[in-house]
């Protein structure tokens, strides 16, 4: 997600006045948490129960979840409340004891993916990952140099956010870093797209080996979501042999495409036809149990595990494993990836039928449940206000959403999987409310 | 904890032969998990059941768990437990929407510390919080140096790994880290100690303002857990005072003695009478739900926060704050604390009894249940081997430790806090029996 976007589009802010007993809350986790938390909307909502795609508030108010993608399975699934229950009940310990659960849970994940890629390692947050596939990808090459996407956001430690221009602030990219813009299918002809991504990547290889850094990794989200949400499947192939040929290391993040969120697949690069050397996984995995994982080729990462001692003590421990299974159970009993593809069709057809009337809507896109919607001026021009003013509008019609891209102007809707066309109807009927106010 | 001591001294090794089954889920997960991870024990133990201080393995042998801190008030605890269903059936988001649980539990968590100390960010992990504080204090000092213990362990991503010099392997400190031996009360006299840890750090500040890297930070594990134990309380004051008057920032690493296990005080810190700047804590937080935090002297966190946008997706979610609720209340419920001293106590009491006809028990030492026995060989050297072969045979003897110290000889037990009188005489009565076979 694009935090200096939230924060200038969605951040509560005093004009907006709330109800006193929400005021007293505000003001006193500002005080005890201080200014770097931020909260969603002019008007935060106050949640307090969840239910599939419903969220309700302290007044009992029900709201639809568009934005939520770690209940990716659902609100308090109760297949994975009652395996946390079981397993919490029963024995929660760490990886230097052997246990049955993360063995076949680990047998599980990667017969989703490409036999090439062979081995698993567990963390608790994408971060934790992302920070730790770069370690292995530097191991491997002997190089430091990172690609990223513009707008990229790979997470919150020191190292990851040296690779995440989208958090902006007071940040700085690392001097070992470079970006290439998004594939941008909405402003590049669709013909041009996989050719100038690449074609980036291949500068950025070679400025990288020019300065003394060296090329270590292409690191990109698989749906390009902080960047705008750009699912064009034809861009990533040509880029990844560039990054192969020079030696480097391609590295999928799929914390926001994977586990079927895009409809196609199971993971974003599957949509791409690449086999990445690591790839990272997280946010939806447990359904908010913290629980990541970064999947490799056992070749990449050998040296790496081999060398460097490295243990993560809540990482793969019995009771975040079970969540995680879990989560695949329901994914797969419920059939939650084709779920994605129809209700998301369904989704950017109605939403592209109500933009085709309204010269403020510039595209409809995405794939699945992951669906972006540029908001434009007259001009054509990305709008980032009229963005924020729909997010809003959509949160006092209780439809939760949010926004991305480097304008700030894209709205981020990523309902939880389980998203029924009933919920299509419901999110279509107050978009097109807050769409017929004038933003 | 010290990784290169626990390769060392305890892992698997195909010499000790353990049953089919057994070695058949070891081959599984090395073939999957890959060679990064490692077991506890020359014949690793295969655990399916806990609960309090007893573990159980697959052919349901009883283990007394002598070593386990992040499972801080018992495996398993039915107050936990229940918590943690309970929040999870109810509502798990993320910190952009209101919610009353995180308000409330900071509240009760900076309560346990001195006033200053009045805000807190949360994470999931130790790491987190570490790598966290390291970006904290250098935007505060504007300077990047960090004083670190020499097998100090401060966790694993890319910016803690590099001051984290325990960690051994293939990994190297950064330029802008310096080591200070630790407070090794069996080797220094008692009158020395505070005077020499404070001379090293004050000479390290020195050093690594002279060279460029400037002082941002000391951090160090109040009970100097991965150095090998020593609980002085008289070390920490004139060395913090040395870090403020050089305008540096003083963290304290509470993952391990957090959360009341030195018996005398909830943290660590507050045993050597100093106010952190910085305190962060993990592992008994949740009582294995991963949950983190920093807890810092708003002025320090100020910059930051405002500048450096920062979000943690699970850190501080309702469910994993709902664990540490309950934690929070078992150890005042049930006195662990209180208990942690008693029984602590009692059992270094019975440690030493044991020791003082042992010619190759050097020292007990520890506060609350944080215990370390030093082995030693006939010269009075430290003896890796010898306390390698204790560990595993108290494993064959079904009772739960490890190793730390520079050196792999101290034994580390550091068991539940709800270990009791009976769970000692176990303990010491199994002791009794290992020392009196060879090692």
């Amino acid at each position: 997600m694009s935090f200096s976007n939230i924060m200038d589009s969605n951040s509560y802010s005093a004009d907006h006045p709330v109800d006193p007993a929400t005021e007293s809350l505000i003001a006193a986790r500002d005080r005890i948490l201080g200014p770097a938390y931020r909260l969603f909307y002019q008007r935060p909502v106050h949640l307090v129960r969840g239910e599939g795609t419903r969220l309700y508030d302290a007044d009992g108010a029900c709201y639809l979840d568009a934005y939520n993608n770690v209940a990716s399975v659902g609100h308090c699934h109760p297949h994975v409340v009652e395996a946390v229950t079981r397993q919490l009940s029963t024995l929660n310990t760490h990886t230097r004891y052997l246990h049955g659960g993360i063995v076949n849970y680990s047998e599980r994940l990667l017969d989703t993916m490409p036999e090439q890629i062979d081995q698993v390692m567990y963390a608790c947050t994408g971060s934790e990952v992302n920070d730790l596939a770069l370690r292995v990808a530097e191991m491997y090459t002997g190089a430091k140099g990172v690609i990223v996407t513009t707008d990229a956001y790979h997470g919150n430690t020191a190292a990851v956010t040296a690779i995440s221009p989208s958090i902006g602030g007071a940040t700085v990219l690392g001097e070992h870093v470079r970006t290439v813009p998004p594939p941008d299918s909405y402003r590049v002809p669709a013909a041009e797209l996989a050719e100038t991504f690449t074609a980036d990547v291949v500068a950025a290889i070679t400025d990288l080996k020019d300065r003394g850094a060296g090329f270590s990794a292409l690191i990109v989200d698989t749906i390009f979501s902080s960047d705008g949400i750009y699912p064009d499947p034809s861009v990533l192939a040509p880029a990844v042999e560039a990054v192969h040929r020079a030696g480097g290391v391609f590295i999928a993040d799929e914390v926001q495409p994977g586990f079927g969120r895009t409809g196609e697949a199971m993971w974003g690069f599957l949509r791409h036809g690449v086999v990445p050397d690591l790839v990272t996984m997280g946010k939806p995995m447990g359904n908010g149990m913290p629980i990541a994982a970064m999947a490799a080729r056992s070749e990449v990462l050998d040296v790496f595990a081999r060398e460097v001692p490295y243990f993560n003590t809540f990482g793969g421990n019995p009771v975040t494993i079970a969540a995680a299974a879990a989560v695949l159970d329901v994914i797969e009993e419920e059939k939650l990836m084709r779920n994605a593809a129809d209700v998301g069709s369904q989704l950017r057809t109605e939403l592209a039928r109500l933009g085709a009337d309204h010269p403020r809507i510039g595209d409809v896109r995405g794939t699945g449940l992951y669906v972006g919607v540029e908001v434009i001026d007259e001009t054509g021009a990305p709008d980032r206000a009229g963005a924020r003013e729909l997010v809003n509008a959509m949160r006092e019609r209780r439809v939760l959403i949010s926004v991305c891209g480097r304008d700030g102007n894209v709205l981020k809707i990523r309902p939880p999987l389980v998203f029924s066309s009933t919920d299509v109807d419901w999110f279509c009927t107050e978009f097109a409310g807050a769409l017929a106010s004038p933003f």
